[in-house]
């Protein structure tokens, strides 16, 4: 049996691993028409920015290694043209020479990876606009920053590798720009997320210009810049686009290959596209949420590891299926840590689940260390069995544990009680005795159960009927700001004032980042008031809102 | 209804916050005969080191916070002298006035903790000898060392709070000795986690002595010193005895309630005790395996917690039922980090389970971030299952996390493959594509399968049948040392050398961590070869196993 494999980043050497480790006896040749193999396409914006980091961390594994290792042949500088599906064969080109050839196959495997979007931006292609998806990119934004020694950069496009970009180029001294047509940065989160990745570029002086798009980039006389949509002048050294990336699918549809609905290759669990012998894996191929099954594009790295052990596996008679994902991701932008699994509130709301959602502020090891670090979770289950939906972080330290923790309790259809309840590690240095994972599983359970009930800062400042908003905070604390209207009731004096309010008011409760505002709730609750809200994540939570509510105006 | 509690650290609180939380028109009164309530156990070898950690940190909350919050009410120094379950009340004498009183109650719960162990040592009653469980015991030592000005200190006892502590003293620049019967340090731990241990200690100048007990304590003439079972004398300055804890029990077993087989009380998932309205929790109460429902104690502040949460909220009415626990900690020794969750290979071996083991040894986050750590994981599977039975990690980053993970799949009985699909957040600065705990899932799922069968470094010095031992590491690793009569083959070579070895053999290879040594086992067993195995840890574990293997003789 012989298998070709196009593409040799993650998933096409993955499938191409794991089938040698099951046989010796068949024939496995990977094209690739660029010249670097298996290589870290996360690892680009710290190539970037870290100055220890060499040319080779990045292509750890050359054609040799594979070749005697796994007895695997790579082909670099070898596009793949045609595939003949019909005749089990590739037409392809050897880049070096120009010759063309023919190669038979038995199983072929689409590992072709995602190609970046080009903006159509007027003057794209000049010797100061660059692109980051792969090596050679990197190559090009390194040489150009050594020899040109610019001053100032744009990125166009807020997502994960534009922000850690942003972050490594600050590195370098390079004062930075994003421009991004959403209001807030990391737009596939939820905004009340986005806007603390706004703050933190803020606090690192990385200018951020949302609900804009480049129209154009210009040179007059050495002078370069970007212009937007509003006709906006933004003065650069350099341009970096990276505004997404597509599947790349082009040599596969051209085939009889089906798309799936996110617009990459459609396969079943096991890689198999709609044509006999013929899969896909990494970043071409669709993949699915393990939460409802419905179809998912999120191109990673992890995932491409994990599609083409699949799928190595299955084409030498193995029997692993492949089991969707929940969206994972985390990207560092200076000091903060963002991450995000399963769902959002966005997609919970496009997908009309009925929903309860917690903000949750805690610290993520004992507070007398002078390393803590507070994070906020934000945590989202069904509203109707408890089961936990999703969950985004933001936070300093500890931030990577805690989504983790939660990703692996979603894929075991964990409910937020359950949660609440797992015996993770306690010692000062790495948790506290309830770790922050513990608290938004009790919330959100009693959330569910009506026990607690909360109130987003967005749902407290769109109702349109009356709210009595209670302060429980120290006078001083309300004194120096509070959200409009609230009255100052401080918890300790919570059980006699109780008495001079109506019980059938609707009440929401509030502190900083919601503990005593729960605290006051119970009171209310066991003396018999009717219908009494928790902020969830308190004034912080609201300011932050607030902050984010204003600039979208 | 009245609910009396005994012991306000921990579990005692817990209790009354949640019975609170549920309820406004019930009585809660908690006794505690020491003056510190609520405090940090865990925290106090860092108070004696962290400079920054002031006196307050240990102990955040107040009666009056209590009070205030809660309408709790907490009588400190006040010891309860006996429990009167038929008229339900108590006996109790104010420590402050030396009166004694008598208070009915309708629920009573035991959350007495557990007191530290006195071994027996001549003369363990001095000016210089301490103990460390509560603040007080901090203070004691703190006052010394700030007065005293000791150089040398002894701790006896090599569990994690010795050896935190042993941490927290070097800070203070105090040359430090820890004797232990076993003879290895963290001795609930495997010998192959211990042994790293033993050398993180080393490593930093403490010395470590095993097998060895303590018998007296001795002073002449300003001089002190602790001899040893072997007649040695270790000459010291203070000495610091933590040799572990037992449930506080004495006033439980002398109104009636029943012990469970670890000493602890006796409780069901409600914590009731055999006693009607009678209750237990924390470091007094027996708690049960999530695994295999076996009894167990382990005295930790996080179970501690959830078990009041249990209690308090039964008590009001609620259901939530204890889930018992995993058994997992962690501590921080310089700079590792050592956790376990589960079962160790000694239980598992005790217990007679039929379980596969591997050693991984991985790097916490991307290799060329300056900042990556190798961590080992010592992973134990049901080998009929394939049910995660339980994992020790040792490493200096991302160790904590790696356990939570494992924790949690196992709270949900996760399989190792289900490990192996764990959709877990990847980016350069947080983790590998393959996550340590993917890849642990990977290899003990073949080894369960027999795909790719392992072999401790102790099961291959215990074997006494004739195995080739083939090192297949480059030839300078191999002459720089290497297992004895093994051959070397390098991995590159092995596909030709193959032809020249009998099938027949017994074959196992190793690499220096057991990756390569895989691969060659996979190219050897797709060759048709009867039986290999691959070293589990390779080199490195083989390497840490003769070393304690070498220091028990």
């Amino acid at each position: 049996m012989k298998i070709i494999i196009i593409g040799s980043v993650a998933a096409g050497t993955s499938v191409a691993a794991k089938a040698r480790r099951n046989r010796e006896d068949i024939e496995i040749v990977i094209y690739e028409k660029d010249s670097d193999i298996s290589y870290s396409g996360c690892g680009l914006p710290y190539y970037l920015g870290e100055d220890y980091i060499e040319r080779e961390d990045l292509t750890p594994r050359t054609p040799k290694w594979f070749k005697n290792r796994f007895n695997i042949d790579i082909k670099t500088q070898h596009e793949v043209l045609e595939v003949d599906t019909v005749h089990k064969q590739i037409k392809g080109c050897n880049l070096q020479t120009g010759t063309t050839f023919i190669d038979p196959f038995d199983r072929l495997v689409f590992a072709t990876g995602a190609t970046p979007i080009v903006p159509s931006i007027a003057n794209i292609n000049n010797h100061f606009t660059f692109m980051l998806r792969n090596v050679n990119h990197a190559d090009l934004i390194d040489t150009y920053i050594k020899k040109e020694k610019p001053q100032k950069a744009i990125i166009v496009g807020a997502g994960y590798i534009g922000l850690e970009l942003a972050e490594n180029l600050k590195k370098r001294n390079i004062q930075v720009t994003i421009i991004d047509m959403s209001l807030l940065p990391a737009p596939n989160l939820d905004e009340d997320i986005s806007i603390q990745v706004k703050n933190e570029l803020d606090k690192n002086e990385v200018q951020f210009i949302g609900s804009e798009t480049a129209q154009a980039i210009e040179e007059h006389q050495g002078k370069k810049h970007v212009v937007l949509n509003s006709g906006k002048k933004i003065s650069t050294d350099m341009v970096i686009v990276c505004v997404g990336v597509r599947p790349e699918t082009t040599l596969a549809t051209k085939c009889g290959v089906k798309l799936g609905i996110t617009g990459a290759i459609e396969v079943n669990q096991y890689m198999e596209t709609n044509l006999k012998e013929i899969y896909a894996v990494g970043d071409c191929a669709q993949s699915f949420s393990s939460i409802d099954n419905s179809p998912m594009w999120v191109p990673l790295g992890s995932t491409a590891n994990k599609m083409g052990r699949v799928c190595g596996d299955f084409i030498t008679k193995g029997n692993f299926a492949f089991q969707g994902i929940l969206g994972t991701g985390i990207f560092k932008v200076f000091d903060l840590a963002v991450a995000t699994t399963g769902f959002t509130e966005k997609q919970l709301q496009k997908k009309n689940r009925n929903y309860v959602v917690h903000h949750n502020i805690k610290p993520n090891q004992s507070e007398y260390f002078n390393t803590s670090k507070e994070m906020m979770i934000k945590m989202l289950a069904d509203k109707d069995t408890g089961k936990v939906l999703g969950a985004q972080i933001v936070g300093e330290n500890g931030v990577d544990k805690r989504i983790d923790v939660i990703a692996t309790a979603i894929s075991f259809r964990a409910t937020v009680h359950q949660l609440s309840h797992l015996d993770l590690a306690y010692a000062p240095p790495f948790s506290t005795t309830k770790d922050p994972v513990h608290y938004s599983g009790m919330v959100l359970r009693n959330a569910i159960t009506e026990r607690n009930k909360t109130l987003t800062p967005r749902e407290l400042m769109e109702a349109n009927e009356n709210i009595m908003v209670i302060d429980v905070r120290a006078s001083h604390q309300y004194n120096e700001g509070h959200i409009k209207n609230a009255i100052n009731i401080p918890l300790a004096d919570m059980r006699s004032k109780a008495l001079t309010i109506d019980k059938n008011n609707k009440i929401v409760m509030y502190c900083n980042k919601g503990v005593s505002g729960n605290a006051a709730q119970n009171i209310l609750q066991n003396l018999g008031f009717k219908e009494v809200y928790n902020l969830s994540g308190g004034y912080n939570n609201y300011v932050l809102t607030k902050s984010y509510l204003l600039s979208s105006k």
